[in-house]
């Protein structure tokens, strides 16, 4: 069945008229959304671009994943600032409709898109934000060559209660939630050209956001500084440490590698989606929190004015630099 | 010059780095950007797509009119809430960079871009955010095949005093702001393969949002119902008929006819980000809101509970049902 404005749309209001969250006071149906943020809260707002053959395959990962990754993604930043997320926007550009009121010529639509995809994409964000109580509230749709949606996500804090990256002191130790490089071998199987059932429980097709986890560190107040683990650790931490400056140096192994991965994933894959967050020497950090195992992985080192540098300890070995060479959003790297 | 991510999170980190609204806490380099409301005060989001080819032609419009038109989008849509613009956010995918990290075949960019287009963007979306004190506070970029921007705009209004779609009445007066149909004809005449100079004063290249006056009609309070012209008067116009669950008259001899333009354009053209408000029959509604011409066009029918109605009448003709023929999505009914 072919896609069409009016199925889409329709399909769209229908998981939108459902409430999922009293902040929003008004969703789709007129020039803006409106929210309403609990008293003393400060608004979040973080926004991620996914682009077919960018940051997923059309036959390699199912429509229904590719909305869930999506959502993942803004949900993993509302985490990591120890926020609540609220609504979130969608704009969804497809390859649909005959050239007419748009520029798009005709001839420049390769590859027409089935109704069922954009269903099941739908589906795939729509599950995904009702466990979170996330309302879809608003957003814009387009005809696009590629499949492309942006996934805006709001969610509040409490005012000047925010996990930012500037925190991490010296003497501060490294934290990780959960296990790191599952999605980046489960991407490099893929690259072989191995096909691999998108199962429910696989956290490269279905990844899960750590927001209790994010909320519980910000209530407890002994975090000094968080991010999440979107574009691999050793990307991830240089953010910490520019932002804070100060350098770091981690225990390779200590580092929480998954089934399938290697150090070398575990340290530069992307997609991950978990924290890395620094707390004082002194604090008591449980082993788990909200379900999620934690581990220590190393050290903040000292204050720098420079740029930061991270180093990596090896059993039997010289420790060296560990260089940042995750997700790069041009692959300038690769 | 070729495009590095370097050079562009540079700019955009340039642009960002200027202090432009208090309401923005933090704003890009950390996971999300914080913003804080005003006392009283409820969020507006937007978001808008901008993508080359079915919004914009890297032919016809120079790279700093598609950057003060995507922004335009936004902020119109903020004024039509009757609401003040606070921060921005921007995902952007530019064709560019080498094949690596990211999934997309270096065989699949046939037009790298050069630096100079993203600057030139950037700078024309940061003049007008400039202009209308919006602070740009984060956003995503990303490689693309075409050129595609999201904008996501933030706002704030009094609580319970947006202007809605849904609040005309039977009885109330409509209006709209400036003259319409001018950007439709700037567009017929490109289509033609005229050459035309894309001056700052041309509202087509650089078409100015009616904040002022949106603002000014929420805070006199005789406004029932607003809607931003976007998609073309006859769909905005049905939009606010089927939101508040009324019919129409307009008058064609009314309609204020942009030079250039004839009454086909100025019915169903879009992009002339004016408003259309409904207003109490007994209102005294200035002549000139904020600088702005203000017309009567017609006037709202009865309430109805089906599909509503509009009508257009003519001099010296029957009246006719109006159809909403401006702007669609996918471009179904070109």
């Amino acid at each position: 069945m072919v896609l069409t404005e009016r199925k889409l749309i329709a399909g769209i209001r229908s998981l939108a008229a459902k409430p999922a969250n009293r902040a929003v006071v008004k969703g789709i149906g007129d020039d803006c959304a409106i929210l309403r943020l609990s008293q003393g809260n400060e608004l979040l707002v973080t926004t991620d671009l996914c682009i077919e053959n960018v940051h997923f395959r059309r036959e390699w990962h199912p429509a229904d994943s590719v909305g869930h990754r999506c959502l993942t993604r803004g949900l993993s930043d509302i985490a990591a600032m120890g926020g609540e997320p609220l609504a979130c926007f969608l704009s969804l550009g497809l390859p649909a409709g005959r050239s007419g009121k748009g520029l798009l010529e005709q001839s420049l639509l390769e590859k027409e898109l089935p109704q069922k995809w954009a269903d099941e994409f739908l589906l795939g964000l729509h599950r995904l934000a009702r466990k979170f109580r996330v309302q879809l509230a608003g957003g814009d749709i387009s005809s696009a060559r590629d499949i492309t949606a942006d996934i805006i996500v709001t969610g509040q804090v409490p005012a000047g209660k925010a996990l930012l990256r500037s925190g991490a002191q010296p003497g501060d130790r490294i934290y990780v939630t959960g296990e790191l490089g599952y999605s980046a071998a489960i991407l490099k199987q893929l690259y072989a050209g191995k096909k691999i059932r998108a199962e429910k429980s696989n956290r490269h097709f279905y990844p899960m956001p750590r927001v209790q986890a994010g909320n519980w560190l910000r209530e407890h107040g002994f975090c000094t500084a968080m991010i999440d683990i979107s574009d691999g650790l050793s990307v991830d931490l240089a953010h910490i440490c520019e932002e804070s400056g100060v350098s770091a140096t981690i225990q390779a192994s200590a580092i929480p590698i998954a089934a399938g991965a290697d150090l070398n994933l575990a340290l530069h894959g992307g997609d991950d989606y978990e924290l890395l967050f620094t707390a004082k020497k002194r604090a008591e950090v449980p082993s788990r929190i909200a379900g999620v195992k934690i581990t220590q992985i190393g050290v903040i080192e000292s204050r720098v004015t420079s740029q930061p540098q991270i180093r990596i300890a090896e059993d039997g070995k010289a420790s060296r630099i560990l260089k940042p060479l995750g997700w790069q959003h041009f692959g300038e790297k690769g």
